[in-house]
Order: structure tokens, then sequence, then C-alpha cells
């Protein structure tokens, strides 16, 4: 019996991991499985090295293993790119010239991580003690040993910090590179290697690492390995991704707190007065009301839309697996409501609530609203209009603390902050010769039909890459897309690990 | 120079101690000026011993306290009312009965302070090291030395927990007793004393004292001294309280924050959910819009339609004061707003704001509702008016947290948690003889008219004093309206501590 379940195990586990469409691909799936012992020691280790913003000592140890692994696979040039700023995280830079080859892919991928906190992991769990179970924790995952025999199956996950959020990218280039390689195959194109330090800290330095290495960073296309597989399981590739902006929101009441019952019904509340203002956003069909909000979108190409039509959907299996029973913007598809921008309230706060609730008659009240954008839009035309709808509210907007003559002369007083840094929404497009091939090339590398998306929900800096290097970009994640990525227990989900190296290594192969 | 100055500030202070009416009066208030200083020495002793519900061996020592300043004073049946609760602090009892009185009155003040947090204290400050300073902090007071003359100016304060709320009730009630017994003066009537140690906990053992010393504490009206005085600086009167109770409001969202670039748009944001809620709640001209809910108010009787006439504007003050250009409830004074029943937002809290805020779509959205009532509202069916508008809104209504059958079946989930404990208000007719002679008493220690409120914003639990004792009561404070009471920084003005001796020893000598 036990013997029977064992090979079981390994059959699902060697099925998982080949199903790679041409002999090249499946002998390095191969590869990758049997040495998956050696694989996940490896990115065990790698994992637990704390890669957080407020550890730059752990964030250069992680750059260190990483130039490591490159010069252990014989990877040129291995270097520390660095911004002129005194301890910002250095990128690690590489490259693999094949003669012959005309055309240069670089891939990016970044090693530092979300800030954690500890407390909110589960009990079982330490950030950067990477721990191996047999599925999903909460959902009947157990903590298991690594297994001897190197057997590991696709639905175990080990759970750390950059598990998924982007060791995994990192893990799945190199890996991939050196199970070609070690297969005895050869790169498609010229290969370069790009690994950031500071993605989750926004990118600051990234723009100046970029312009210092123009000459160096050339390539035809940048592969980058950071998110998400679809919510159906399946591969995808992104062409884009949505921009990102933030405003600030603070109401203003009274100076002191008042008693709820000497004063209520005549001092007003700052919580009700920002609660209409915020309310007054949305209609009851979940679109944003704001004069403009949606007109500056650049419409899909027939090309895009024909993608976005073929997107696999998964509204019924989300609402399942969230809880929940109605969307935001009724009638659309989770896929197009990526591609319109939205308007989020990220954060509410006024007096105290729960236990600390007090009789009172809060001084103000403030919100976060993040500004998702599509292309088209321009993360401070957005802000603006949100400006606006304020201003036709009836608020005076100020950014700084009122003043008394501003509280005797205006019944609506709100505090705006714009957001200084926002980022633009990019898309790439489908009909570049180079893009068509990395469509097949993933394509090569599973059963499933891969899913094309015009944009990806999350942001990221790709328009430096344009800015900076004239550079297209193309999004190829691999991770599972219940990885708790940006929160507490964070996990990748082996299979997805393994699959991963796989699809990384169709890219290194076309020509 | 030096010497002119000090002439001026004992005029000030004498002036302000005297403003008496008769020559019985005026003896008392002179004598409670001269003995400023064993006065204020007696005092500061008293607000140093710490008073709040944390702390139950602090209250005892302050019923020992209380029960000490009543046997030096030869008051009699000095003891304390017991609740059959371990530890739960207790009443402090005593009376004086006088030969020939036909009438009894019974003086209530409260000896327990509201919790503190030291930190949200000024730096110069501690909650129970009491400090003199010479006028406002942060409007130009500074702490000053105790006077070697006792020469005591009504513009000083002293800063503690309980300094007016209500500590100054205990000590202006027994200082009057004192200074009209060493006068030679005689009560007017039988005097009773109730110091009760509970009601900033919300009186949680007093129906019980009542109930089981229904005989020792018969009389013909309780004396409330409690709360401050008009915002004018005019003594009040107040006949009433608002009531209140409160409702806990979370609503629900998808059961693990999401990404709000992936999933904005399409999962909703609960806290989109629950502003758009609450800002059903009123209207432009800030009246609540739930049905029925103004339906229960019982009219003001004709003599307390001209009471409310008659209370002195302080709108515009308390507009400048507060930095307000606007009413919550357009077009309605303060006194008038009072005296309708109020939905006020105490606290409101979804995601993160500030730096901790992040782009998440959160899972949920939480705000605590007190609904403030007056007479002819009853709290329950105050708080059923609010949950039938809720579901009116399309919600579904349960005291849980959702499951996820309930999660798959309804679009809006909210929980709802109707506080258990509700205060209905109160209010004793201006018509009964004694009511009369109380307003004569209080008009004959000042200049000024008195102000009578048919309600007082502030909510006690009076009811009960009519439910177990079928006793009439009336609220005689004394505090400065710009105490603090409740917050950090409490205080007492000087004058109005010396100003309600005066005011209490009227009361006790009415006949």
């Amino acid at each position: 019996m036990k013997k029977l379940l064992l090979a079981f195990l390994y059959c699902t586990a060697l099925h998982q991991f080949s199903t790679a469409q041409t002999p090249a691909l499946r002998s390095i799936a191969q590869y990758a499985q049997q040495h998956a012992g050696s694989i996940m020691a490896n990115f065990t280790e790698f994992l637990a090295i704390p890669n957080v913003a407020a550890d730059p000592a752990g964030l250069q140890q992680n750059a260190a293993f990483i130039m490591k692994m490159m010069n252990d696979r014989g990877i040129q040039k291995v270097q520390l790119l660095q911004a002129s700023t005194t301890g910002a995280p250095p990128a690690v830079y590489g490259e693999v010239m094949v003669p012959g080859a005309t055309q240069t892919l670089i891939f990016y991928a970044h090693y530092d991580g979300q800030p954690v906190n500890p407390a909110q992991w589960d009990k079982q769990l330490n950030p950067f003690q990477p721990k191996l179970f047999s599925g999903v924790l909460g959902k009947g995952g157990m903590a298991i040993a690594t297994p001897a025999d190197g057997a590991y199956q696709s639905d175990w996950r080990i759970y750390a910090r950059g598990a998924s959020d982007d060791k995994a990218g990192v893990a799945a280039i190199l890996y991939a590179y050196d199970a070609m390689h070690k297969t005895g195959q050869t790169p498609g194109c010229n290969l370069k290697f790009f690994f950031e330090g500071e993605e989750e800290a926004g990118s600051p330095h990234l723009n100046e690492i970029l312009d210092k290495h123009k000459q160096l960073l050339q390539s035809d296309l940048w592969i980058m390995c950071d998110g998400p597989v679809h919510q159906s399981g399946k591969k995808q590739i992104a062409f884009g991704v949505r921009g990102d902006t933030h405003v600030d929101l603070t109401v203003y009441a009274a100076k002191r707190p008042l008693h709820s019952g000497h004063y209520g019904n005549w001092s007003p509340n700052p919580a009700m007065i920002l609660v209409e203002l915020l309310a007054s956003m949305k209609d009851d069909d979940g679109r944003v009301t704001i004069k403009g909000f949606y007109d500056d979108v650049t419409p899909l190409t027939p090309a895009e839309r024909k993608a976005l039509d073929e997107v696999p959907s998964v509204d019924g299996q989300m609402k399942n697996e969230l809880g929940i029973a109605q969307t935001d913007m009724r009638g659309l598809s989770l896929s197009e409501a990526i591609n319109l921008p939205s308007l989020n309230i990220n954060g509410i706060q006024s007096g105290n609530v729960g236990k600390m609730a007090s009789n009172q008659i809060p001084t103000y009240a403030t919100a976060v609203i993040d500004l998702r954008l599509v292309m088209g839009n321009d993360w401070q035309r957005q802000q603006q209009k949100l400006i606006d709808h304020i201003k036709a509210q009836g608020f005076y907007v100020t950014d700084k603390e009122p003043t008394d003559e501003e509280r005797a002369a205006h019944p609506k007083i709100i505090k705006v902050l714009r957001g200084e840094a926002g980022t633009n929404a990019q898309r790439t497009s489908m009909d570049i010769p180079m893009v068509k091939k990395v469509i097949a090339a993933v394509q090569s590398t599973t059963t499933d039909q891969v899913v094309l998306q015009p944009t990806m929900g999350g942001t990221l800096p790709l328009f430096l890459f344009e800015q900076y290097l004239q550079a297209k970009t193309i999004t190829v994640p691999i991770a599972n897309h219940d990885n708790n990525q940006h929160a507490e227990n964070e996990n990748i989900r082996i299979g997805n690990l393994f699959s991963g190296i796989t699809t990384m290594a169709s890219l290194m192969m076309l020509k």
C-alpha cells in the first residue's frame, strides 16, 4: 500500500513537471524533476536570506547569493549595477552571448520582498524560515519534512517571504538556464539577466541604473518574470500593466473632540461629511461618477479585444473563493474590469471603533484612495478629475491643516494630498514579431491554451524601460494566483516553480 | 506696583466669589473665600487619589476620603452602600435631619472619573498630580505655585482627572455644608448625600443599591450636581437628559485582502458599501432620513418651550471656539438641536490610512453609531428603526460573521450588533413646587438670569431613580463648559468651584 501510494505521488509529480510539447523542453523538465532535491535545497537557502527594505545588509546578501548562482553557471560579466546613493540595493547583471545570435532577450525579476510583520503570519511560520507544506495552510495543508528522495509533489507549497514575489522569478530563470545547459541545449538568442532589489520599494533608483547602463542593457525584449499565472491555473502572458496613483483625503470638523450628547445634531460630524463625499463618487452600478473618469481610455485593438474575449472566465470560481455574491462594477468580467480605470478606498478612519469607541464627535476623518490607471490615463490628470469632483461637491480644498480664517469661511474643508509618485499604465503591442515568438514559446510548454492578457492588474514601472532604454517589455508570470503576495503567509506552489523553469527555458531557446 | 497688582487680584477674586443676593449666602461665599487656602489644599488632596475603574483600590480610597470629610462635618449615618458584587465601588451615604423640616433634598455627585491615558495629556500634566494654572493651558495659562495667602483667582484652573467631572460636585456639596454650618446657618430641609463611584462605568450596580436602600434614600427631590454650566458662563438648571444607545455595523467583502490592481473595479470594496449606507442616513440639511426617526418625540410643554426660547444663544461663540462655519442640522440652534434625537458616527475604520495604507481592497469596514434620544424615544425602538433602514437599503442583516452560504446568497451583508445597554431620556416637570423653589434658590446666588434647560445633552441614568425610588431629579451643574471632561487635560475653573459652593448652599437652605 505504501509503495503504491509513493508510486502514485511520483507519477503526479512527474506528470505535472512535464507538459512540455517538444523533446528539448521535455528533457529540460525531466532534468529539473530529477534534480528537484538539490534545486529545492538551493531555493530554500535563498528564501532564508531576509529581503526587506528595512534590512539593507540582507538585501546585499541576496545580491551576493544571486551572483554566486550566476558565476556557478558560467554566466558572463556578472556584476552589481549600483545607484549613486550609498547603500541602495544594487541590481545584479549577467549575460550569455551566443555566437551567431541576432537577437537579445533580457530576463527581469526582483529579489526584494514586501515588508513583513511576523506577528501577522501563521504561528507555524516565520517569514525567513522557509517551510514545506502538503497543501494550502488552513485548507488541509500540513507541515511536512523535506522528501529524502527528492520526490516533490506539484501541490506542495513552500511558505516564506519572497517565495513567489519574486524570488521564484529569479530562481526559475537561473534554474532554467542551468537545466538547458546541463541537457546540452543552446540558447536561441543572446541572454541578459537583470535582477532588481528595490521593486517593492517603488524602484526609486531604477531610472538611474537604466540610464547609466543604457548600452549594457540593450535588448530586443525584456521578459518580466513577476506576478501570478491566471486564476484558472493556466499560464499567461501579460502585455501591459495598470498604472496607479494615490490621493489622501482629510475632512475637518470641530477643533476639539466633542461630547456627542452635548453637541450631536449641531456640530458637524467629519466622518459623515467624508462618507457623503466618498459615496458621491460611485453610482449604484459601481461606476465611478467623477466627470470624465473613463474619457481618456485608449480602446483595445482588435487583437487585444479578441485576446480579452478568449481569457477563460474565472468569475464564478473567484466569487466562490472570495465569498462574494456580486461584483463591484455590475456586468463586467474580471478581465474587462481591470481594463478600466478604478477608484478604490484603501483605508478610512475617524474616531475609534470596537472596544475603543467613545461617544464623541471626532475632529477629523481621513481616507486614502488609490486610482488604478489604464492606457490613455495620465496619473496627474486622473488625480485632478478627483479633485475637481470634490470641489464640485462644495468643498474648500487645501493641502494644509486649515487656518482659523479658512474654518470661519468654509462649511466643508478638505485637505487633499496628491500622491507625489504616480505610474502610468503600459502596454506592448501583440503584433511585434518577437512578441509573437514569445507567445509561441510559452504555448509550447503546455497543453492548455495560454491566456493572453492585454493588461495585468498589478502596477510595475514598465514605462521606465520605455523611457530610458526605448525598450519593449512583456510579462511572463509563473506564481500561483493564491500566493498571498504582499501579505502574510506568502507561498509558492511547487508545481508553479517547476513549470516556470520550463517556461523560462522555452524563452531562452526561441530563435 | 506689586502691591497694587495684588490688591487688584484680590478684588477680582472676591467679586467673583460673592455675587450672592442674600445676606446669608453672602456670608457663606465670604467664608469660602476666606478659607480658600484650606479648601483648595483639601480639594487638591482629594484629586490626587486615582479614581478610575481600572483601580478599584483607588476608588475605595476615594470613598474613605469622602467618609472622613462627612464625619469631620458631623454628618450622620455616614456609611458605604455596597452592591452584592465583591469589589464594586460603593456609594457613600450620609444625612442631616433638621428638626421641624418637612421636606428632604438628596444631593448626588460621583467620585469616579473617566479612564485616563497619561500619554495623551499635556507634558506638564499628570492626571493624578493636580496642578494649578493661571488660565487655560494652551491659551496663555502658566503653571503657578499655590498662593501662600490663599488669594485664589476665579480664572485660575486646577488640572486633574475628575477635577470637574465630578469631584468638583462632591467637593462643592461638602464645602457648602461646611460653610453653612460654620457661618451659623441652618438647613431649610432635611439633607441627604449620595456619592456614586461607578457613574463613568455606566452605573452597573446603581439599580441594586437604589433598590436595596429604598427607605434610606427617600426624598422629595434629587439634586444631581454633575456636568457643565451654560457655555455663556451663566448658571443653569437642567430638567432632563438625553438618552443614548449604540449600534455597531460591520460590512463584509472578499474573505481575504485583495490587491487593488488585480481586483479593483471587480471585487466590492467594503468601505465603499459602508459609506454609501451611512450617507443614506442623512440628507443635505443634516436631517436623519431614517423612517420615523423623529416620530416619537414628546413635544415640549409651553413652559419648557418658553425656557428654551430664553436660553441665551451661544451659537456664534461656539462656532468660533470650535472653528466650524456651518451646523449639522441646518437652521437649528444648539439648544433646539439637543432636544431632538441624533445619529452620530463615533468611529469608522477599514483598511489602513496614512503611512500604513496599502493598495488593498479591505475585507471589512466597520462603524459605531450612537443614537442620542429625547423624551418619547425608546432606545430599542430607535435601534430597530435604524436596522429597518439598513434592510431597506438591500442589506442582509446578521449578528454573526457571515457563513459561506450567506455570502453566496446575499450581495450586501452587514453584521449589526445592538448595544445591549440603552438609556432613555428623562425630564422632570418645571411645575413641581419643590422644583420652583430650586430655581428661585439658584437665582438668588447670581445677578445673571439662570438658564433653564429642558434637556441637557449628556446622558445620566436618571430613569433608574424614577424606576426604583419613584423619585424626581433635577440637575444643577457647576463646572465650566470648557473643562475637557471625558478627555485629556481635564480641569476646573476656580471661580466655578467657589460659585458652586454658594449654589449648593442656596439649595441646602431652601424651605
